[in-house]
């Protein structure tokens, strides 16, 4: 953990329980791999996946267990034009979430996942028994104009996250979890933290997000570079950070990658606004990288720079931009894949294969 | 259909019965993925997916039953010295796959499939019920000395795949099919082929295959060179160059992806011996183009050539050379999550979610 106050008891056990990787376990996954059936390495990127699990799990891996994680908050900074879509679509897409018509519905389904969706602050007032409610507010303040939220807010989301993911780890389990977002907006606070935690230009990690057009996407670079001047965030503070340029469903994933990690459970990273929570979690304790999972490169192009930062490479680069969980939920086939070849193939031995010489 | 006799009645019928793809369903696809609730376009590849299949299918795609053929030969130019492992191992991974040890069983299974496995001439005698039996001999002769098989047989390949597709696809159905290969020394006649189709230099086309050192690559391109010469294979017709410098599982694969892609089946293709197979029969009739999706990237240098001059992109690069279908089984389930998003997810009307300005 950075040498800062992060005034949480809370967080901070939870941080302090996130270890290195057990290389007593990654040592005998990579054994295995190398003693069964195939070629040594021929199965390339998904044999670091199953030695990475390992790992992580400290033990060969297991994934039955699936969740996606899908949090949502309104942003106050909507006010200055930064979106193609009006404020009030997040709660027309939470709606769509909890019906089940969504593509994290029908990604997450197919992953075989449980898709669980958190109103972090969202402006629409919704009454649904699958809604997970942690709300801190109808939104976060517009950071144009002075802080997102305030400190107490940010310690808030983190600790949100955290909850959310505890209740769900003790109730069904979770083997491999992935980090979604909605929010009309959250685009914007997620390149002025990049920005900040990087040093990159604003330019350079802003981009058309949902769809904006040129002049749309001039007004989205100034409103982030006038945030971060009004705001003055410190990059050595990460709840600093969060609390003026932030966004509630950003410091809640955060908090679920935090708690996933300190659980030896894998987290798998959507894109752009997951890539922000991501390094947000990366930024309060940096040992989280090693239990993050990049699923793809979104075509946003400061989540590039993010998963540059952290020291992740994506598996897939299918040109999505979508959010909720989706790029995550559909590379998790993929990792339970790996950890399955692991696992349940067989050795020369066992199969009486002749070995190269 | 290129302007050469194919001497086969079986496989021309085939071959004529692959159609363009169906324009309207493609555009009834783009048009739903442009009402669904997403920001159009925000899914990517994954939309361009859908569209293909739509095409292929004549109709909304939908993906239930899927198979992975793995088809087994092997080759008398091993005895020039050009592979890592011993003969013999074709047979013991032939038996292998029967008893569900290898990595495409894993594989095949994560992604919901049916395994398989075809016996198209190799040199081990295994009785098994599950084992398909279309051997044409105890492997190929020597392409280094001489033709590898004779023209009747190369014709028999083709249509053995074919055979084996149309039993499977009559008896269970098949709706998205995967081409998987093993033998050893199976990568020298792709890379043979692979040169003699696309005019690339040998040693441009011709990669270590399970694991070759400086020495054994320098005899494989030789080897390669020598088939080249000794047998001038005529790359205008196309059962001459596979009869020349080719191997029965190869042709067993292009015969199953002609099949399908006659079916209106969409055919995954696998890595450097199944893009091989998907060259000779998109030489055979390049229409077929349209009907392949581009599992991987394999490390064979020579796989990007062969999906360079196809015009396909691979959906992902793992680092993987394993071969047996092994990357295809892989992106079965992104395939199938693709399909499902155009159409299982709701409309921005259906959904009652404002649609941007």
């Amino acid at each position: 953990m950075k040498n800062v106050s992060i005034e949480s008891d809370y967080i901070e056990g939870v941080v302090s329980s996130i270890n290195p990787l057990d290389e007593k376990a990654m040592q005998q996954a990579r054994e295995r791999q190398d003693s069964l059936t195939k070629p040594r390495g021929s199965l390339g990127r998904l044999e670091e996946l199953s030695i990475q699990v390992a790992g992580i799990m400290g033990s060969m891996p297991s994934i039955e267990s699936k969740a996606v994680f899908t949090l949502a908050g309104d942003h106050g900074v909507v006010e200055e034009g930064v979106s193609a879509y009006p404020q009030e679509v997040t709660g027309q897409m939470v709606m769509n979430f909890l019906n089940g018509g969504a593509a994290i519905n029908v990604l997450a389904s197919e992953a075989g996942a449980r898709s669980i969706v958190v109103d972090m602050g969202i402006k629409a007032d919704i009454d649904h028994p699958e809604l997970v409610d942690m709300s801190l507010g109808a939104g976060t303040d517009n950071m144009a104009e002075g802080r997102a939220m305030s400190r107490e807010k940010a310690v808030k989301a983190v600790e949100s996250g955290i909850k959310i993911f505890e209740e769900e780890y003790n109730k069904d389990g979770i083997d491999l979890v992935a980090i979604g977002d909605m929010g009309i907006g959250n685009t914007t606070p997620s390149s002025a933290l990049i920005s900040c935690f990087t040093g990159s230009d604003v330019e350079r990690v802003t981009d058309r997000g949902t769809g904006v057009d040129d002049e749309g996407y001039e007004k989205k670079v100034e409103t982030i570079i006038r945030a971060l001047e009004i705001n003055d965030p410190n990059p050595d503070d990460p709840l600093d950070v969060l609390s003026k340029v932030g966004g509630f469903e950003i410091g809640g994933m955060a908090g679920v990658a935090l708690a996933a990690a300190s659980n030896n459970v894998p987290v798998v990273v959507d894109g752009f606004i997951s890539g922000a929570a991501a390094l947000l979690a990366y930024e309060i304790e940096p040992e989280i990288e090693n239990y993050l999972i990049a699923s793809h490169n979104s075509v946003e192009s400061g989540h590039a720079v993010t998963l540059n930062h952290i020291g992740l490479v994506e598996l897939v680069d299918f040109d999505m931009r979508l959010g909720e969980g989706t790029g995550a939920a559909l590379t998790m086939p993929v990792i339970q894949s790996a950890c399955r070849v692991l696992t349940d193939m067989m050795t020369f031995e066992e199969a009486k294969v002749s070995d190269r010489d």
